[in-house]
């Protein structure tokens, strides 16, 4: 294993964030605040970390695709270990466990809270918090290989491993390029909704926290009602923001490239779209005894069901009171998630669409044995490889689901909230059911239900791959590195 | 499609089940019961309509896969409608809906019922319950088909359909000899069983019903307590049977002829029993604080544990009141059921273990990405495509829960009951939780969640695939029959 470039790529994840750290500062000067300090000395040590980590570029800079799944569970975790270390300085947070739980609960962007209380934080951990979102959300490696220098099949083993499935790279030839037009598609889109927000009145700093949390699909809030106390444009503003990066983010760049008309044609944009209207009108019918009013009622279901599917995780209202019906097709929407190639989590759009056409095949070729059927996506074929792939994948995502659910249970809590928990954070989604219901936190956990959760957000957030490859002995037997 | 074939089996079913009739009016001649009246009208009338049926038979024996997968789900249907008759005909259920669910639960030995109270249903209703899970144990066309003459390869196309998967077929040459070797297996295992529980002094109607009931996997009691009332060494006794009943009977083959040791050598058997083991003993430490007894509690958690996982459905305790942890053990062996040439449901014990194994073979070929690397089972490396299969019938399986649980959600009953109603019916066990638990039944249900559940229980039963058949339109159209 290429164990000096490992260490190298790290650095560079110690040296990003610790000038990321410099943010919260400037936040804190504003306000005046005194944790502005102690984010300052973070900053600096992280820094000063990285910058020897990294002094030395490695000659050999390959990485395998092993070696790009270990990188990447290493820069999450240092990532998450480094962005806990100012919430315990500043004494916000008094447990080890907690703060790590919060900050990977931000990096995954998927934003289940420890706390009851988020207002009486100081804005720097606030803005922390939520800038996390926005970091985690488009993934820290697709940022750091603009910067760092490897060798181009290796960019595309770690930038694999961070976000396996279909994304823009079929369209723009070299990774750097494509990387750099997520990004730019995903800065514009950020700058957008901050523009917007402000223009209706939202004060600035709520703007752009909630805009990190919208953009990251994370669900970190700066008040305790989440967006519930926001006026109800604003609540449409964030409502459409969230769905937007939901998209597949393949579906800007066609229409950038002026391919308006192929843009609209991909399937998973339209089944995407098909389900938040069919899942939004469901709940609405469903919820519509609560208020009486059909704006209203369409207001909460549609911002809910786009928070959810998205995997965003605000909240306007507390859908755990609501009927059972509409609670069972959150709990679907968990599952299911966001497009590939967007800043949500979940099993993705993408996939489910691969299953109901393999399954759609099976049944044929029952019909017509001798015949041979392709599985087509946007018309064409699939690769058979890719669709093996996308099965084990959804196998093991019940697995370590069920895993987790059982492990949960030895706390005395009941089946949904269990159950609604690792649904919450394997989907990088936040709020669940019952005692983690959006009125809940994630406090009441024991530290190994809590260790649990924490492992369930990251294999989410780096579909599963990654984390596996940490726990599975054979990755680090001496005789099987090359 | 062989239109012609397809009436003349169904036929067969009619008549056979016409003259299973008699046997219930037997049961009532002894108990001198006036029911037994209509249980003799009724056999009178279905054999002669069988007799109708299959008087001509068809010059063209030949069927196709899709007929095979036609015609068991329309045996199935058949054989439910007609076993419905005598419940309605004796008045002891008024409800069509209720009789047919209680019917399709007898066949497709799940064991889950619309009464509350079972102690003042007369003996020949009781027998005739109970006697279905012993029928459906074994599946209604394996037996069909040692009597009907049919062409060799169209056998085969029918007992795949009823039963896919591994089967003793791989050890006999004949699927008629492999037919009548799995039948003297059963009967054997049936006789021997009552047998035992006459000599432990188990009233005669008690021993026939709770035999039937425990071969099929099936889980109708004739006492409203279920197995409670009995001796401890009696309820050791079910345990031990439950348990054996789901074994591969590929087993009980190989001992037969003397092949013991490759016997004990099969993986599914030492994973199914690894993992019932396990599962007591974990449970029996949850448990224990509600006994102080070390023996009733391992009577009462390898009971429960047995019962579940061979997905039989019998209870001595109130598991939803057990713990959390227990509960979810309990939910998670529902899913995995027993072994696949076993009479039990499931998702079998030997998908798991391909699931497994095909996980592993990701992880290590991402290690060693030219290596190729062959999935064994007993030593045997497993054909891609059957792989293949059984990714997607685990994806199938997801899609039609996930479903189930979205319309059952339609009442306002608990995620718990819900969720563990669709795991206990698709599974073919019988009592779930909270309020479709040990103690509760599911007269509860709204008319479209019975169906919702009756439909579970024969796609469980029939292993998704037929039931799915006779929904998917294409079937029905008639340019692509042959």
């Amino acid at each position: 294993m290429n164990l000096a470039m490992i260490i190298y790529t790290l650095g560079w994840v110690v040296k990003v964030e610790g000038a990321g750290l410099l943010l919260p500062c400037l936040i804190a000067g504003v306000y005046r605040e005194k944790e502005g300090l102690v984010y300052l000395i973070c900053a600096l040590v992280f820094m000063t970390l990285g910058f020897f980590m990294t002094r030395r570029k490695p000659d050999n800079t390959e990485i395998y695709v092993k070696e790009g799944m270990v990188t990447v569970a290493g820069s999450w975790l240092v990532l998450s270990v480094i962005g806990a270390v100012p919430f315990l300085a500043t004494g916000e947070f008094t447990h080890v466990i907690d703060a790590f739980f919060e900050i990977v609960s931000g990096f995954t962007t998927t934003g289940a809270s420890i706390r009851d209380n988020v207002e009486n934080l100081c804005h720097a951990t606030l803005f922390w918090r939520s800038f996390s979102h926005w970091i985690g959300g488009m993934g820290v490696l697709v940022f750091i290989l603009m910067l760092v220098p490897v060798k181009s099949g290796s960019r595309m083993n770690l930038m694999r491993a961070e976000s396996p499935g279909y994304d823009v790279s079929k369209f723009v030839p070299k990774v750097r390029d494509s990387a750099t037009v997520l990004y730019r598609i995903y800065i514009a889109l950020t700058l957008l909704q901050i523009v917007i927000l402000l223009i209706s009145g939202m004060y600035w700093f709520d703007s752009l926290c909630i805009t990190f949390g919208s953009a990251g699909t994370g669900g970190f809030a700066v008040l305790n009602s989440s967006c519930a106390s926001y006026t109800p444009a604003q609540q449409v503003i964030i409502t459409v923001f969230m769905a937007l990066f939901g998209c597949n983010f393949a579906f800007y760049y066609l229409i950038i490239t002026k391919r308006v008309f192929e843009a609209f044609k991909m399937e998973e944009i339209r089944t995407y779209i098909g389900i938040l209207i069919a899942a939004a009108l469901v709940i609405a019918a469903n919820i519509y005894y609560l208020h009486h009013s059909v704006g209203e009622t369409l207001r909460e279901s549609f911002f809910q069901t786009v928070s959810i599917m998205t995997t965003t995780g605000y909240t306007t209202a507390d859908f755990n009171a609501w009927p059972a019906l509409s609670k069972t097709v959150l709990v679907i929407l968990m599952c299911i998630g966001a497009c590939a190639g967007s800043t949500g989590g979940g099993m993705k759009v993408s996939r489910l669409i691969v299953c109901m056409k393999e399954n759609r095949r099976t049944l044929k070729s029952y019909i017509h044995p001798r015949g041979v059927f392709k599985i087509r996506m946007d018309g064409r074929p699939l690769e058979e490889n890719m669709i093996d792939t996308i099965n084990l994948y959804m196998i093991l995502y019940i697995g370590i689901f069920a895993l987790s659910v059982l492990l949960l249970s030895l706390n005395e809590f009941s089946f949904e909230t269990n159950f609604s928990a690792v649904a919450a954070t394997i989907n990088n989604i936040g709020p669940g059911l019952d005692q983690v219901g959006p009125t809940a936190n994630y406090a009441g956990f024991t530290v190994f239900s809590k260790l649990i959760l924490i492992f369930d957000m990251l294999a989410g957030r780096l579909e599963l791959f990654p984390m596996l490859f940490l726990l599975y002995p054979k990755t680090w037997r001496h005789n099987t590195w090359s």
